[in-house]
């Protein structure tokens, strides 16, 4: 096991990427699926070794007694999939992100973005349920989300969420079609394909189910120096 | 050029149904796509000739020419690609079929939806550009909406006007995708595949662009012993 | 646990919209699939207490046990997968809905259908087993299916069987693909595709293996003041 | 210009295949798309020379024009869009086979086939507009359609047609999907979709649009040694 | 349980169609798929006291313990998952079917196709591991494969074979494509689109590991009075 | 043409939304196609009646003359197939955005991005040929692309710029794929998948060739309150 | 025009890298599609003046009219759509590449590899027409193509030929999809399926009609230090 | 169990092809998937009493179990699912593949691709780890890279590290793409369209996870007399 002079420490099996906080900002996150919980405990140990905080997104409760069982302060977010060890420093400013959900079922994707935007040092708040088939829940919803510096929408199905709420405030919309449907949604084709073409301008969107992708993208815009 | 004792009038180039309207309650259209103007005026002539009235879809003006030289009160819908001659008596009662119109676009779709209701007899209102991006633009006229005893819902790019119609009416909602928009809207697919996965209960679905097919289904619903 | 003033009560797991049957005719339904029992069940009290009937789609024996315990009163319909606790007032006219099944396999969805039907309080009846292959079955019984108001037509494979049923009767067809069969199915795509250029007029159709949806359109339609 | 001791003639262009007949049974077949009229005179003279006959499909006027000012006793067949130069020598017995068509559309795809059949010697019927949305102009017809030897079944759209022939014969039945339709057909997907999955025993498809690979196939039935 | 008038016994899961044979030529046959062990076993008996040989293809050791035990001469196809109780008589001819099958893995779907032959009275031949990535082995059986009535071509992957054998064959080829092989072979797609473009005229193509319906076809061919 | 209460325009074939800038901070902007010169000359006319600037995009050389013919201090981007008349006042801030463009093919779409910044007040720098195949082209830049407030990255074929570029910086990266490629590329459909595959975190994505809503997106971004 | 410190040419509309030879081994080509004439024969002769050899594909005539009046040795390749000025130096082995070619409207992607070889300085045998279906074309010339350094092998349709010809020689084999075909071809998605999942092993593949790529593959395998 | 005199020994379950060596330059290679543990032991037995070597790919730890009771010389790789008894001979020279691997999740697939190059006789280094979201570890190696006779690229997700290399080095690079990834990545497809449309030019491509296929292609490149 060595570090070398690329900041990268070997495991034989992962190649820990200590300097990447340096170079990108952020430090590197470990996607468990297809990891060992072997593999992600080792890899998370080196990188609190190297004092960074750890964040591994799609991980499961095998994965989490691996990891708990050498650090021990670290937390697991079950229906997010995702544990943590320590995060990033938190935002001294009061900017919030609103994370919208359309359905109980698109849930496990919305906390991911969750957790991933606490992880990261942000204020974040999940509005769920609030699918356009019952638009009054979204519209008596509406002074509360202008408030937010920019909202990430969660939808499966038709994925029609954000082009309703791009069409409704001014701040950054980024969209995250789910896997949740069946039938014609195949499986988040429906929703990705009805994101991209919204007819609310300005929409941006990620890979279905990834409510990681979304909320590092909003970090990459909260962090900017804009 | 005879007509057999089936009800048939065969004139070579086509077989015209004249006791369509005795067996299925709806007399023979025209689909004028890949026919040539003489044939659709030869087939309309027959009809005519037989007393029925003569709607013919997806037709150029060549031929609207050539029906009309045959028949002089032809009539041409020009953005609606459609000729009409004669029309089915109105409908006594005062009911109202919506034709709602996501965007300008769309309007093709919606016309040939409101020229064949018309021709169908019945009475229907087109309102047009009231897509979810500018969800006030929908919600200053739900009211009326709700009057009508059904709606048709045109809309292409990601479809997604017929699940927030479905959410605030009662009344049948027929959806038709179209295949205005671009890139991953690939012809209407992210339309079809958002209104048939919508989140908002009981919404059908027809063809791509088929304005037709919609009026159609509406007319099946409005002419039933219900 | 607190019911809010937009109608809602907010279990923490869901938010169950009590006031949708007053805001669009009919109250709430379950869709089952992703939620837990306890959630079912939780979801299903609370509509009791505020005096709505319950219906449940994709739910499991599992799910039903948990409503059972809560609820005594609670049907379970095994092949339909779905679930009731009170109904809907019957319909007091005689008009009745037919559905008309495919093949065996696509009993399921079919019945789904008729659990929901019967929960609005509509007579439906159920003919199985007539699929265009052996077109008898279907000839022999064409007098009986224009009694019906209108028709949801049940099938997987090619799906044709919803054109050939246009062609014979005027009242509406609403078409559902079902998943059934194997290889170029592709899961239901034969079948939706198939049925969405069905060459007969005014067929509208529903999402693959949606028995739900097209009887909750088949209750639009009802319900309509046509 | 050589024919070398393959039995093949090379034009440059291209290489004729003289002894096809030898060893398959059948001359070689010339596919005019993609080919310039003077290289489809070319092979054409070329098989004229070694005393075989001609079929070339695809081919537009400018071919025709070109292989008739070589060989004055070439034929065109406008819409189904092939010349014949001589034919194979009639077949002595009096079977026939039955080409069926859903729509005037799909006349096209029908006449190559009947064209083929014809140049292979063969008895063919065409029967059009028999699609399956009005079924008594089918069923009206059974008699006669069980009286050919096989049948050769085109549609476009939903493709229904060859299911409910299938279970109306016994004897072969060989479904050509056509590119007639538009939105989902998705140029002739929902068609070949459709006839793949069949409900229908035993129905074999060949290409959208091969109504001479479909006579082929039943060429090869016919001269099959059964 | 009772028969009706058309022929049909109703066994309330079922429709036994019992004068399928005097109308089509061959009695039903039973897919085993979503059917319970009991409900194939009710319908096998129903088709052997109506006096008819059954067959039930895609059936487990589970459906077939439940036939045998009712009627203790059935027969299981292990690799072909077919079970069969009495057959049709032989085929006095000599006629004999070829079954060609590019690889070991295709076996259960051309096995399939030989009972379902030999269920139907006819001689058939399974020649295996003859893929075109091995010629010799598929030219070195070229004058056996010429003896046949009939060939169907069993392969997956890319699915080549029938090209190569349709121009090596002047008799009928019917092509079968398997879901055999992963990545871009997508479950068959790549094979079904392959034989349907096949450069060798005149293959025709069933559904995607319908071995049985590859068979039925031929069983069209074979009795038809050619 | 009459401006009712909601504070719409309705021209007839349009309804100006003419407070859309109150509302959603940005002034409606015309899309092109479909419509005719004369309607975006007389969207623009009312919206510069209305004091806003004037954005079409996806219009012809015909559209700006009839625009100019109007307004004459119109003015046209001929690669971008943009048309402005005035612009929105110019951001204070030295914030700029990068437009990162693959290959000289992009550059239509690129520039419908720089337009779009420029027409919104954002400094914007347009450097384009540095796809991945030549890394050096990039890699000479990245100090540079490093200054930018945010990245919109154009690239067509396999799409793989923005995975590189979102690993070498820290702010937000809007991923555009373009149409440009031909064959596997799918009109877009290699690129999309890329980008939402991206293996560089917090890459988020347009629809295909959508210049524009990358740029909006980005303002979306620079106006908020961050 | 300026050279900059990079090796780089900047034209305005396209930045010409005059050290990719030194930098890859290979100097730039041009792909003309979407470039005007003048840009091509802009960067032709900026090519040139450093003294570079030219190789432009998918040009048209207009393309080369415009390079030949700035540099007069220029040749254009009419079917394979190239041209070429210069050339790099012959190989002095006697190795040559094969290039097969299934029909003759693979011509144009088989010429485009030739060309490609020829400017490489690569000797190459173009061997047309030898599809599978007429195996025996193929069978004949086995014998001199096993004397090929490497094949690159173009088909259209179900793309069979390179697994064919992988099972009969040892050296590499390329596999080019062409978009030859029609109906379930789709434009050359089961050519590239039918490659990718071919049971000939060790085939490689390139885009659909990328007959520079093979031979730039080819390229790279004869200029490798083996 | 016979060897026929075509090289073929006849195992019932498989002709296992003894002379393909002789033919085609190597050995029979065992596709374990879809056969039995005893399959694969029968037919490894075969070619070791032949005194060939043997790989068999996509195997279990039952497989291997199956064959070293039967050859205890016989060696299992875990994570390629490969196993071997021998080897080829190997290489003399100092000639190495490179087999570069982006992430961990495609370990499985590289080291397909290393066992097979190693039982060919070949030298392969695998560097793993070295995707384009972290380009400095790239470029670090690119000095080794360039040393390596050939380069397989594995890579999962948008599969954009075979376009970056390609662009770094002159030598064969043969890319495979892998299953990796989620959502858009459609099990590979991502990969696969994009490395068929990388703009790195002559990189060629195999199947998804075909780790096998690119070291055979890599194999016939080393073998070929170059």
């Amino acid at each position: 096991m060595t570090t070398d002079n690329t900041g990268e420490r070997d495991l034989g099996y992962a190649r820990v990427d200590l300097e990447r906080k340096t170079r990108c900002g952020r430090s590197e996150v470990i996607f468990g699926r297809g990891k060992t919980p072997e593999e992600v405990a080792g890899i998370a140990s080196a990188l609190r070794e190297a004092g960074q905080p750890v964040l591994a997104t799609r991980v499961t409760p095998a994965h989490f007694a691996a990891v708990k069982a050498q650090l021990p302060d670290a937390k697991f977010f079950d229906r997010a999939r995702c544990l943590t060890v320590g995060a990033n420093p938190p935002d001294a400013s009061n900017r919030r992100v609103g994370i919208l959900c359309a359905g109980t079922s698109d849930l496990p994707v919305a906390e991911e973005a969750l957790v991933t935007m606490e992880f990261f040092g942000r204020q974040a708040v999940l509005i769920s349920d609030i699918g356009v088939a019952g638009l009054h829940r979204l519209l008596s919803r509406v002074d509360e989300i202008r408030t937010f510096s920019l909202v990430i929408v969660v939808a499966g199905m038709e994925g029609a969420l954000p082009s309703v709420v791009a069409g409704l405030i001014s701040n950054p919309v980024i969209a995250v079609p789910t896997s949740v449907g069946y039938g014609a949604g195949f499986g988040g084709i429906a929703a990705v394909l009805g994101m991209l073409t919204s007819c609310g301008s300005g929409v941006t969107v990620v890979n279905i189910d990834n409510g990681f992708g979304a909320a590092y993208a909003a970090d990459r815009i909260l962090s900017a120096s804009l």
